[in-house]
């Protein structure tokens, strides 16, 4: 890891409408635009998912990170996340994000997964800037 | 608006090492995994990137909504978001993130942008999800 603070930028051009590319250096480009539910085209990521993208990517991230550092092998690892999108008191909000994880490894390492992935949860720094509860939903399996 | 709530879904499939493709219904795969800053690829999309992605997505999207009901003419739409992510107390989080758009109007229509663009601030569903404080710098102009 690089010496803290880090920094990270992402640059949005707009198109047309309510359409635009995010870039980021290196990165190739997303066209980006409201979901379908606000009567966007189906072809572009919303803001909504590329949160749900970043929430799941860092649980990911982060469990390889420590699984390495316990020396786990890990088999398969899949995953899917929802989120549920509401108005309540505080305006329209997420109401309920689930992460739901596959994992494969060996069949003594079961237990020891399981720990993993919660641990992986509580130290996911994107899920943890976050104001809405998440949900972790696991399956470990032999 | 289609009736709420909403449901939103992206799935991940884990490629090797830290790496993994995240994919939602009918948009291009985005490949993922961590920044180069915890030793990542650069090509990749991180948890980070993305985030900021979301946030600054929804910022315009909401923007564009807001000016259309207006019947505001937008010459131009430029944004940057960037992040620092930094250790406190409570772990490794965002301690800033800082919003920078750039927008172009009739010489007319200066003011009534400035405070749409407040008030998309001000409804954007992703940064109202966040718990770190967002900083918007917001230049218009003609």
């Amino acid at each position: 890891m690089k010496a803290l603070p880090h920094h990270y930028e992402v640059s949005l051009n707009w198109k047309d409408d309510r359409y635009g590319t995010l870039t980021a250096v290196s990165r190739p480009a997303i066209e980006g635009g409201p979901p379908p539910e606000f009567d966007g085209r189906k072809a572009d990521w919303s803001p909504e998912h590329l949160l749900l993208a970043s929430v799941d990517l860092c649980l990911m991230t982060t469990f390889m990170v420590l699984s390495k550092k316990k020396e786990l092998k890990i088999k398969r690892y899949e995953s899917r996340i929802s989120g549920t999108l509401d108005r309540t008191s505080e305006g329209l909000t997420f109401t309920r994000i689930l992460q739901e994880v596959d994992i494969e490894v060996a069949a003594g390492d079961v237990e020891k997964t399981r720990k993993l992935i919660e641990a992986a949860k509580k130290y996911c720094l994107i899920g943890n800037s976050l104001k809405p509860e998440i949900r972790l939903d696991a399956r470990v399996r032999p």
